[in-house]
């Protein structure tokens, strides 16, 4: 079939990126750091469908509801796909009644049609979330409370300690507020959604939403923004609520206050408290939370300037002309300034979710949810604002199995190369080659180098006369006694390639252990090599880190500009 | 929020399904299994959107292009959900011109709108593919090789060994034949796509296809089926072609048969032709492939009957009355006769893809794609034909944290116990507690024994005082000498447990090594306990393996009957 040139842009969907080199190498990082967290904590692991019936998610996500996306209806069932991991792990545990106890965290991706925003980690499709959540019937707030405790761990390990900020209230005392204030029991959720939005616009565009669009009587929206819901504290703050008379006397204050007060008592065992912010501005948009809520936040979570500002400031609009919000609802808002971030991670209580589905049986439930791209935006914007590249290995191959000769009668040995490497394969080393019939020495240790591959492999036809091959480790300095390499027993090489493999990752290790190990932002320095974009010399993140992957690494990247490698012998 | 009870079926769409428990496991297993090997042979992972513009994905894959899955038109772009892998690939290849050679591999979902038969592991979700793909330009054959070697490598490590084929054959060939037997060229592809069938149904039914449907002269029909296209071979049928003369003047089939020699002549490098059938009546349906072709089938994968046999024999009908081809076409046909479970991996080379998105610029690519949940249901069906049932943990938690006490006095120790649990996931050690405020012993042990953790952590007012607690290893036979645990440092207690979990695993390891790996169709003895439902003791699936969590998940399996756990003493 002859190529024909497409005629429309090759592109991914709007609001989606692929994701590879070091990106991929990062997320995963952030992934692998995280489940470490869930797994310390019991959690084990479902998957659920991408889609579920229309019907499930409808009615549980409030003003975002008009943000799910459709399936097409081709005839069959009508689906949706997967908004949040909350609403089908719900819908589980209501099919499953034998499951009355689980702790299960889901990596998986969700998809909402909302406006994109890519550079700052807002997708339409959300490339991932991990979502831990606690389900069972157990004594008031201590599931809650290991719920902080996790979110403390995984910002902690991903290096973000004293960087981020747990916003923390419940639906009760909210609620108890808005009932003390005169809100109409009708309009406690709408009221909520538009108290919700606090972070995000100043007190008069949300006094706006609440009097103009959702008809509150004005003395009711006046007397929530002079009274409470600005307020933010930790004990202090529940103290001045519960020496309130007329908030004390509220049935749904008492018990949010007395859960509060529980869970601040438990967090303080976990040694967990410090990084809580009782905010009783939080309230969460999606309608299924309960009880506690939170919210985690950090610099760049909140908009550089509100939309109020950048209207009466004109001068500060972008050079492209786009106003905060452009007319094409498609469009990429990275450089809007009324967008910030986001929060990174967000959750709370929903007791009453899996009864929805199954009717009688309950089965309440708290969780949390990360929002990878947010947090990966701000890693990469971390290590930019640091000067640091990354260049992460392509893989991890151990050995890279090569053939020396040349002249008319050099064969190439591809028969040599492809049974040393299903030896190598068989004994578990992970082995490439060039997939030439006759290579040249110099391209073979390129491609070597080019991917970091710790060591080479060579095959000559009179080594193999003698029964031997040579084994080079890449990257010895130039006066090392084993910069040539060593002649092995073809017979044993398995065994001979494992045991400096192993060696090699031992000695690795001890220099790590000897150098301490330096996490910048939870990106160790074995995992990535970082090079200062204003020096010409690539160091690895870890300096002191000898990692397996480091020496030849850094060399191949002073090395690419050249023709010739420099491990290379003339053949 | 009050809840209320749904007024539709709680069910997941059809022909998709949730993933838990020990089908988590086993699942996760051929995983882990499969990416070991792609790693091995320098794989790299990317991940790219599960929807693409509608575009994209037109017109690559034939017949089949009417099982695509589009997202309904709510505004902006046109997308369909991913049909596979490789259209997504080569579309990233065609945007990152910088990238000319790459391995890569990507575990992901794919969509289809097939007739489901969810227990013979055909989903609409296909719940996940294994994709791996070499891209770039190097000498024939070699990389395709590779994916052979591959495909061995993957079967092998998941116990299937001698249990499976690789049908293999080349488009150049398939279409050389049909030129010699008079097929005109518009008339390749469709005639390729009859052909394609014979696995599923007689030749008379392709025949009839090709005649009636499709307007192909009776007599070139005749020719196809009564030549070439029904034989199988290796090396010998090759030979048999190579010897037509007829054949051999044809120029598709001189670059086939060059090409397939130079292909078994690698594979036999490789160690790797043992497996491989070549078969003149693979085609394989999509239209992408340009050059060798390949399949792995094993058994189950064909119909039990053919669609003609079932219509001739109305006895064998299933007793619910439904035909081979039910009239719902979101109808679960598992128990359909006529539907196998179908190839388990299949790939080929396709050259001109990525030029089909970027015009000018070619990258040549070979892959595979391996089918997970139809490995999964073969997988479940041997281990229920060996009568195995798996029971697995439900977490990998260390070590359980209990309170010891009771009367008026007890205080539940919830405060030592969060302290405890905080100063053990510091140090990386999974833990849990129970979540209640005053526990009883008895539940606890219940809890931890539920799991399977190893060990027990009690803590206990008069212990405390005096700087204790005591450790407790479950499972240990009743006149062991540490059966009652041991006393050690609550200030070293962090070290205290590690050192146990250290010396655990290596006797473990020991034990392991001492008895040997044993492997049932790729699941190990340490990973998933199983049972024989002939017996009413349940034995780990290796006996003689004392995995770390063997000795206590079997005695909680003994005990499950009973109210109270065996090893908790009274509180």
């Amino acid at each position: 079939m002859a190529p024909k040139a497409a005629k429309f842009d090759i592109k991914t969907p709007k609001g989606t990126k692929d994701w590879d080199g070091a990106d991929m190498v990062i997320r995963e990082k952030i992934f692998s750091t995280i489940t470490d967290v869930f797994k310390r904590h019991g959690g084990t692991t479902i998957d659920t469908p991408v889609f579920e019936l229309k019907e499930i998610l409808a009615g549980k996500y409030g003003e975002d509801s008009k943000l799910i996306y459709d399936l097409a209806d081709q005839g069959g069932e009508l689906c949706s796909l997967r908004y949040d991991l909350t609403v089908p792990f719900a819908r589980y545990l209501a099919m499953n009644k034998d499951i009355t106890s689980i702790k299960r965290y889901h990596i998986a991706k969700v998809y909402r049609r909302d406006q994109p925003a890519v550079s700052k980690g807002r997708m339409r499709e959300f490339v991932s979330c991990l979502f831990f959540d606690i389900a069972g019937v157990y004594d008031p707030m201590i599931p809650d409370a290991e719920i902080i405790c996790i979110i403390n761990e995984v910002f902690d390990s991903l290096g973000w300690k004293g960087t981020y900020t747990i916003k923390l209230n419940t639906r009760k005392i909210l609620d108890g507020i808005f009932q003390v204030c005169g809100v109409p029991e009708p309009m406690l959720r709408p009221v909520s959604s538009a108290v919700d939005k606090l972070d995000k616009m100043p007190w008069e565009d949300v006094r706006k939403e609440m009097v103009d669009e959702k008809g509150l009587d004005p003395a009711i929206a006046d007397k929530i923004g002079e009274s409470w819901v600005v307020l933010k504290g930790q004990r202090d703050l529940l103290e001045k609520l519960q020496a309130d008379e007329e908030l004390s006397a509220n049935e749904s204050m008492k018990q949010g206050m007395a859960d509060l007060d529980q869970l601040f008592t438990i967090l303080e065992y976990f040694d967990a408290m410090h990084t809580v912010s009782f905010d009783l501005s939080l309230a969460r948009g999606v309608f299924y939370y309960t009880g506690v809520i939170y919210e985690v936040v950090t610099e760049g979570s909140a908009p550089a300037v509100s939309a109020s500002q950048a209207a009466a400031e004109p001068a500060a609009k972008s050079s492209k002309k786009k106003g905060p919000k452009s007319a094409d609802p498609d469009a990429d808002r990275s450089d809007d300034p009324t967008l910030g971030i986001g929060s990174v991670a967000a959750g709370g209580r929903y007791d009453n979710l899996v009864g929805m589905f199954s009717g009688k049986t309950q089965v309440p439930c708290v969780g949390i949810s990360f929002g990878i791209d947010r947090i990966f935006s701000i890693t990469k914007a971390r290590m930019a604002a640091q000067k640091a590249t990354v260049k992460p290995r392509k893989n991890d191959v151990d050995i890279f199995v090569m053939a020396f000769g040349g002249g008319k009668d050099f064969t190439g040995l591809l028969k040599e190369r492809s049974q040393v490497c299903t030896r190598l394969w068989n004994a578990g080393i992970k082995a490439e080659f060039l997939y030439k019939v006759k290579p040249k020495l110099p391209a073979q240790f390129k491609a070597a180098e080019q991917n970091g591959v710790p060591f080479a492999l060579i095959l000559g036809e009179d080594e193999l006369a003698q029964g031997k091959v040579r084994i080079k480790e890449m990257g010895l300095a130039s006066d090392h006694p084993l910069k040539e390499g060593e002649l092995i027993s073809f017979e044993n090489l398995e065994d001979e390639v494992q045991q400096r493999l192993t060696l090699k990752k031992q000695l690795d290790s001890i220099t790590r252990e000897a150098a301490g190990l330096r996490v910048v932002h939870g990106i160790k320095g074995e995992d990535v090599q970082v090079s200062t974009s204003d020096s010409t010399t690539p160091v690895p993140m870890n300096a002191a880190t000898s990692s397996s992957t480091s020496a030849p690494a850094a060399e191949v990247a002073e090395r690419t500009a050249e023709e010739k490698p420099a491990e290379a012998p003339s053949s």
